[in-house]
C-alpha cells in the first residue's frame, strides 16, 4: 500500500458503502448511502459519499491519492468503464473518468468481487495464493497472489458461477444450463425455496430446523455448489486459503459445516484430494468487514 | 530475465532436454539425454547434461546464474524437493540441493507444467493472463500473469486434470472418478483406443481417417475434455490466450478444429460465453519448442 490516504467505494444494487483509509491503511471514515439506479444517480451518490468521507476524515481533498471503486458487471479497468451492471441500471458508463471529473481526484474501477478478494486478503492478512468466493445474489470468485488480483484479460476473471457443471441443468440467465450459480447463490436459493421470499438467507436456517423439505434441499444444493466451486479453484490455482464472503456466509455453521463435510468426503475418497487440505483451508470473512471497499481503496494507483 | 546466462532442464520420464540461454535469453546450447530412472540416475544424468551445455556454450561455469529444472510430480520450490514423480522412479528427492552440491551452481526446481507455462508465454511473447494446457500422458495446466507463474500454496497448481467432471465416471489413479485426465490425455487415449498401442497419438489421425470407430470415439473424448478444460480455466482466471502444449498437440488440425468447434458451439448457446472469445484465443505451442526447459531457465533466481 502506498503511503497516501485513499478512498474506497463498494457500489452495490441497494447501497454504496464507502471508507477512507489513512496512510497506514486504517479506516478513518466510513459511510453508507442508498444506491440511486441509473448513470446520473450512481455518479451523484458516489460524489456525495466521497465528499462526506473526505469531510469526516479530517484530511484535505488534495492529500488523497484517489478513489477506488468496486462495482458488479464487466469492468474495463484501463478506461474505467463498467458494462452490464443491470441491477443498478447501468448498461455502459465511463464511471472512472466521469466521477474523476466531478470530484477532482483520480478514480480507478474494479469488479466488486475482485476488489473484495483484494480486501479480504488484506483484512485477513493472507499471503500467497488466495481464492475468495462470493456467495451473494450471484456466485463469483477472485484469486489474489500476495495481495494482487489475477484480473484476467477483459474483466471476466472469477466468473466461475457460469461454469456449467450441474446435471440438473437448470437454465441460467447467461444462456447456459446447469451453471454453478443456478445451484449455489442467493438467486438459486429463491428458485429452490420459493417460500423463503425476497431474502431467503434470513430465514433459511430456521426453516431447515423446523423440517421444511424445500429449505433443506435448497441448503443442500448451496453446500454442494460451494464445495464444487472450492474444488475447481483448488485444482486450478492451489490456494493456501479459501475465504468465503457475500451475504449468504451469514448462514454460518449449517452452511460451513456442510461444505466442510462435503470436502472431507471427497478427501476420504482420494489421497490426492486429501493432500490439497480443502476443509482446513476454508475461512469465513468476518461479519461487517467492508472487504470490497477496502480492496478498491488498496487498488488505487496500483 | 536477469542479464546472466542460465541453464534449463526439462526432466521427463524418457528424456532430459537441456538448453543454455545467453544473457539476452537466446539459446546458445541444446542437448538431449535419456532419463535413467531412480535418484542416482536422475542426478547423474542431470549433472552430465549441465556439463555438456556449459562446454557447448563457450562460457565459464562461474558465469552462469544457475540451473532451473522442470520435473513432473509435486515440487516444493522452497526446498527443491520433488515427490511422487513415479514415472522416473522418484518418490522423494531433494533434487535442488543434491544437484547444486554436485555441479557447484544454484539450482531451482519447478513442476514441469509450471515451467512450460512460463516458457510458452516467453516463446510466444504473451503478456497478461495466459493459460497453458499440457496434453501429454496426463492433463495439467499452468497460469501465468505477465510471464510469472501462479504457483499456488504447495505445488498442486494446475492439477486441473483431476477435476472430476465426466459423467462416464471412469476411475482415475488419483482415487476419484470421471477426472478430466480420464477423458483428455495420452493415458485416456490408450484406455479408449487400445488398438493404438503404446503411442496412440502417432497413428490416431490415420485410424480416424480410415473409419476406426474406437479411434474416432477416443478423439471425440479428447476434444471434449480439452474444451471443458479451457472453459474451466477461462471462467476462473479469464486468460487472454490459451496455449496448448504437450505431445498430443501434434495431432494438429483434427484435434484443434474439433476443440474450436466445441468452443464455438458453447459460444453460440450463450452470449456470455461468446464474450470470452475462447475459439480465437486458442493457440498451439510450435513443434520443437523446448518450453519447459526455457521456462525453468527463466525461473532461476526469480
Amino acid at each position: 500500500m502506498t503511503p497516501s490516504p485513499r478512498i474506497g467505494l463498494d457500489i452495490g444494487g441497494t447501497k454504496i458503502e464507502g471508507i477512507a483509509l489513512d496512510p497506514a491503511g486504517d479506516i478513518v471514515a466510513r459511510a453508507l448511502v442508498p444506491t440511486v439506479p441509473g448513470p446520473t444517480g450512481v455518479l451523484q451518490a458516489s460524489g456525495d459519499i466521497v465528499a462526506r468521507l473526505i469531510g469526516e476524515s479530517g484530511l484535505a481533498r488534495a492529500e488523497f491519492a484517489g478513489v477506488g471503486i468496486g462495482i458488479p458487471g464487466q469492468v474495463d479497468r484501463a478506461t474505467g468503464t463498467v458494462r452490464n451492471a443491470y441491477n443498478m441500471g447501468l448498461s455502459s458508463l465511463a464511471l472512472g473518468p466521469e466521477l474523476a471529473a466531478a470530484i477532482d481526484l483520480p478514480v480507478s474501477v474494479d469488479n466488486d468481487v475482485t476488489a473484495a478478494a483484494v480486501g479480504a486478503a488484506s483484512i485477513m492478512r493472507l499471503e500467497g495464493t488466495v481464492a475468495y468466493l462470493n456467495l451473494g445474489t450471484g456466485l463469483a470468485a477472485g484469486v489474489t497472489v500476495d495481495g494482487a488480483p489475477v484480473r484476467g484479460a477483459d474483466g471476466f476473471a472469477g466468473e466461475i458461477g457460469h461454469l456449467a457443471v450441474d446435471p440438473r441443468m437448470r437454465p441460467c440467465p447467461c444462456g447456459q444450463r446447469g451453471c454453478l450459480e443456478t445451484v449455489a447463490s442467493g438467486s438459486a436459493l429463491k428458485a429452490h425455496w420459493p417460500a423463503g421470499g425476497e431474502h431467503p438467507g434470513r430465514t433459511l436456517n430456521a426453516a431447515v430446523a423446523a423440517g421444511d423439505a424445500d429449505a433443506k434441499q435448497a441448503l443442500e444444493y448451496l453446500i454442494d455448489g460451494a464445495a464444487q466451486t472450492i474444488r475447481v479453484l483448488g485444482l486450478t490455482v492451489n490456494p493456501g486459503a479459501f475465504v468465503v464472503g457475500g451475504g449468504l456466509r451469514l448462514l454460518g455453521a449449517p452452511l460451513f459445516d456442510g461444505i466442510r463435510a462435503q470436502l472431507a468426503e471427497w478427501a476420504a475418497a482420494s489421497e490426492f484430494i486429501a493432500a490439497l487440505r480443502f476443509p482446513e483451508r476454508l475461512q469465513v470473512l468476518p461479519e461487517g468487514s467492508p472487504a470490497a471497499a477496502i480492496g478498491a481503496a488498496i487498488a488505487v494507483n496500483e
